[in-house]
């Protein structure tokens, strides 16, 4: 069981392997016998939720916000929901940031746009680069990356396994899950740890010694 | 704690009291510690997850499925979702009762047409009265009521407070709350029970004698 609910809101680019890597963490956090969790992905969405919405900013937005509002009902209830939406806009992942609150755990899925079109899995990029989809992020229309996600995925440098213990080993240091044995080597466990700081949602392991001698 | 989760589905017109006795539902599970609990009435849904549709029988059942979609997301995660909208097409709502299975508890709420006019909690009777709001159900839209729902309220004659104690009866009955103190009155019981019974929920006390006898 986990501590608590909690939204990973992964966003990225068609192709950058935010399934892949949700899927992967579904299977991760069963193993360690979390079974509630939801993962609210692209297709599942547009057919249940979103029926109807195209890909305007404004279309997008209305997506994102009523996945972001079904993330909430589902973590407050002490499920892991799991995102695996584009979410293309900055300031539309932010309200829905605000709106979940300490709960909501941003995951950049970084690879590079050229990495994405070579892998193409759904064999959108042809088609947009084509011109036959319009409004096709990456290509068409813009993708804001996050500036202070609490995690970055390198998906083009590491494997699906690495990116699946990064986000586990969030999960722990925001007393989500319980710590396990470590399972990251030391430099990949303070990256991690520094990108979290970097978020606003840790101190400094220099603040915390500190703070740990002046008590 | 609920045993397990479950979608208690209210239906019924406008002003039949769906919303009232959902929230005196809610008060009394917190009574039982029951706090994984989440309404989903028609507004709500309609502000988060189905702005920009209408009232024309295609936009009201994309509306009542996509309500079912976030009720089974919940329920299967060990939360009491309550739907509170007014549902009116039988298949509809029978096209969510499959989607959900055994999980799925349809309670119509029912009072005369002319009790929800003279309530008129919104205003709305009046303006579809004279035909300012089209496609209102029960004057300019149909309703249909359910043919075996798990429980009849008829909120002109009882009081929030009785419907309240039969909705927990029928949660004890179909095992999903632990088994109270009884609150009801003999033949209030008996009513439910038949009532489960004729849902097909339940085999008959009859039956179940039989059956003991039997064994």
């Amino acid at each position: 069981m986990p501590k608590r609910g909690c939204t990973i809101w992964f966003t990225g680019l068609s192709g950058s392997g935010k399934s892949t890597v949700a899927t992967g963490l579904v299977e991760a956090l069963r193993v360690r016998e979390v079974t509630k969790v939801e993962v609210l992905d692209g297709d599942v969405v547009r057919t249940n939720l979103s029926k109807g919405l195209g890909f305007s900013r404004e279309d997008r937005d209305t997506n994102i916000l009523r996945i972001g509002f079904v993330c909430e009902l589902l973590a407050r209830n002490g499920v892991v929901a799991i995102a695996a939406a584009i979410s293309p806009y900055r300031s539309t992942r932010d309200a829905v940031r605000k709106q979940i609150g300490d709960g909501f755990i941003e995951v950049f899925v970084e690879a590079p746009l050229e990495v994405c079109i070579e892998r193409d899995v759904k064999g959108l990029y042809e088609k947009a680069l084509k011109e036959e989809i319009p409004q096709f992020t990456g290509v068409s229309d813009p993708y804001e990356p996050p500036l202070n996600p609490e995690l970055i995925l390198q998906t083009d440098r590491e494997t699906v396994d690495v990116s699946v213990t990064k986000l586990l080993r969030v999960m722990e240091l925001l007393d989500i899950l319980p710590e396990g044995a470590p399972l990251l080597e030391a430099h990949e466990d303070e990256a991690v740890h520094a990108q979290l700081v970097a978020a606003g949602r840790l101190a400094s392991r220099a603040e915390a010694t500190q703070r740990e001698k002046g008590s």
